[in-house]
């Protein structure tokens, strides 16, 4: 065989530590808020939500961070993951760019979020919380969760959002083979919930209510503690691991990026493949980093850096970052995992700081780059990932118009596997891009622009 | 880490050449017979349904074949495929046995079956095939070859079982993104389909009556070529691959398998890990191969060897092989893989010479063992790859029990992500086993003792 179509590293060149992105980003974030007293939040505010020793993963400026021999055991299952040079692909849409992508599809739940779900499962072990909760949409967070907390023996209780229990059973129906606890929120079990079905017994739930319910559950019991599957700074330290392995896959490979993209929802994928470049970036290489999101939910494209609520039920501390408003609902869009409002403190900051560029594609444009993908590779994405594969085709066309060399680096932060009524309606025909209207904008903006300014 | 716990081989290090069973076998397999005139079929009896080249590999007893480098390098864009050790899942069991698995889960398709669909369409496309037809039942076939003709370029037409065409949407949906045109059959297209419509319009079909219209469609057509997914020499050969990547993931271990198992519906992911180590045998070495049926198709363990139709619509030539009789039905198992009357002619050979081992197990036992699995190792196995599993518990305990060291491989033919309906089913205990009387294994062995004789 003359043409390599994969890089794959042995178990023995896994990265042993994980970057801290943090570390060399020419402005720090702000400090999150407290919510009541809008001072800066301190370690011990989280206490109840995390164990201590995430707390100081979250507010490290350390530029490495060993992973953990166990964890390392773990990853040894599916990572590293492999580069693959989408060669088929090159040849169908006719350019003369190279395109590389990671395919982070090979873990046990299908997606990059066992990264950071087996790190922070392990760190809730060695501090000895007995049970976890989060909250769970379309179902990926939740099911990479249920893997971990079965490997260490932790129980987990998701709080899934109803609509997606009742529509998406087979994602429920993993979290069950792995063990979890899945209940459709709002339930009858927690202040939150039992508020919300008090006004309307027949609520579908949204994702607000569930990390409302979560939380609580894990606030208001001493053994239990809560995890979050993006966002945060120690979610993204995790993910890192993509962008450390793509580097020396690109070394065997004698080549390397001119753009580095990635799908942008909560921004922990785009932040693990990009971070790792970033740190290039700041000593010099010329890369471009790109994260791309949906039009239907344009965090970084059309919201503001300001201050604002991690969640809907504005419960959380106040995080300074680009956001839409915490009350702001998108379509709903098949890309479930790109429909969170706001966005990493550190991809905000990046943004601003304009090391990153941000696009924003609609969903129809994006399924049709998916199949074509499909088509050509064999891999049928996830509909988040479809996000990613668009920008890359708009980079590799702009190279054919320009006729230039150009190498794409995107991550395929998961299958579609579990998607499939999505691309059932694309076939279909019934999908549709709802426009969405300067004023919905504007209206979500006017509610958030009271709270403090990140100017 | 001190624990390995995969074995990959590069790229470079993958087989060049398939390996025929055939070449080895103490007694060869008798010839299939012209369904017409009772005499064994000649090379041009089945020229009507595959291209000359495919006959020639279909009655070749050279050891070695070339595979060649256009599918060589299709092939690398999985392979070589990870032998895994299933370190948790022993600790799980107790067991003091050592448990290997070669994990065809990560085929585009999902499964083994695109090892031979992508020679299949290559060798159709050399000669000149312009349009292909095949049938599909639960649609791994289906699937598996929609990738590959999307790859050659050449349409693709499948035939598929109209109960499942309904009840398992995905799959359509996935043959449908590699572009293929999948009929619910029967069809009003056909003389076969149209046949079945004439007495039942509602006619759900049957896998007998898809095959019927499928290889009706190829015979007709001069441009048109059939193709089956397993049961045949040439597919089985295709397959030997992984055997013989195991071979090679072994001598990384440093360690050899007492015990091959692979789970059994038509032979061909069965043959195709355990025909290199039958090679191994033959020269003296000690392995025991074992095959693994369901209960409820139990062809090697309840069947007669004899001649049979291959199709239940009795219109294929007639194969000397264990059967259960052409129009037995089974019950509508999960694994629907495994619903196949018949048996390859080399598996069933190698049966009756006793160089193979073959057991039957229940549904449920077996997704029982494959939620351990799961939540062991974090992979969700596909229903017939479960009862691949079982036996390897069963010989782990065993282990257990004898206080012994024991070295066991089998095959995980494919992953569960398109079967959660039947983990869903599994888990809310609504799935059942179907005892099946002796009177109906002699009801439909009666229908065939008067086809000629193997004996």
């Amino acid at each position: 065989m003359t043409d390599t179509v994969k890089y794959q590293l042995n178990e023995s060149d896994m990265p042993r530590q994980w970057y801290n992105i943090a570390a060399d980003m020419p402005n720090p974030c702000m400090p999150p808020l407290h919510p009541g007293t809008g001072q800066p939040a301190s370690p011990q505010d989280f206490a109840p939500l995390f164990p201590m020793n995430i707390i100081e993963q979250e507010v490290s400026t350390k530029r490495w961070i060993d992973i953990p021999e166990p964890v390392l055991q773990i990853y040894a299952q599916w990572r590293p993951s492999p580069l693959c040079r989408a060669r088929r692909f090159e040849q169908t849409l006719g350019t003369p760019a190279k395109i590389y992508f990671k395919f982070e599809g090979v873990s046990p739940a299908g997606s990059h979020k066992t990264n950071s779900s087996v790190a922070q499962v392990y760190y809730n072990k060695l501090a000895g919380t007995k049970r976890i909760t989060t909250e769970t949409g379309a179902g990926q967070w939740g099911s990479a969760l249920s893997y971990a907390c079965n490997i260490f023996g932790i129980p987990l209780k998701v709080y899934m959002v109803k609509v997606s229990y009742e529509q998406k059973p087979y994602r429920k129906n993993i979290m069950q083979v792995y063990g979890a606890e899945v209940v459709p929120s709002p339930t009858d079990t927690t202040n939150a919930g039992r508020a919300i079905l008090a006004q309307d017994p027949n609520s579908l739930g949204s994702l607000g209510i569930a990390i409302a319910e979560a939380v609580e559950d894990a606030v208001l019991r001493e053994d239990t503690k809560y995890t979050l599957g993006s966002v945060l700074n120690h979610v993204l330290l995790h993910q890192t691991i993509i962008g450390l392995e793509a580097q020396k896959q690109f070394k065997l490979a004698g080549d390397y990026p001119d753009v580095v993209i990635g799908c942008c929802g909560g921004g922990s994928n785009f932040g693990g493949i990009a971070g790792p470049f970033l740190m290039d970036k700041v000593n010099g290489k010329e890369v471009r980093l790109v994260g791309v999101e949906s039009a239907a939910c344009p965090t970084l494209t059309k919201g503001h850096f300001h201050y604002d609520f991690g969640d809907s039920a504005a419960t959380t501390p106040l995080m300074p970052m680009y956001t839409l408003g915490h009350d702001f609902t998108p379509s709903g869009i098949h890309a479930g995992g790109l429909r969170y409002h706001g966005m990493s403190p550190i991809i905000s900051q990046l943004k601003k700081d304009n090391l990153i560029e941000a696009y924003a594609y609609n969903q129809i444009e994006c399924f049709t780059d998916a199949v074509a993908f499909a088509r050509a590779e064999g891999i049928i994405p996830a509909p988040e990932a479809s996000h990613a594969i668009r920008h890359a085709v708009v980079e590799a066309l702009r190279a054919k118009e320009e006729g230039k060399e150009k190498v794409i680096l995107f991550n395929l932060s998961g299958h579609g596997h579990f998607d499939m009524s999505a691309y059932e309606n694309y076939l279909a025909g019934t999908i549709e891009d709802v426009p969405l209207p300067q004023s919905s904008l504007d209206a979500a903006w006017e509610k958030i622009k009271g709270l403090p300014s990140a100017a």
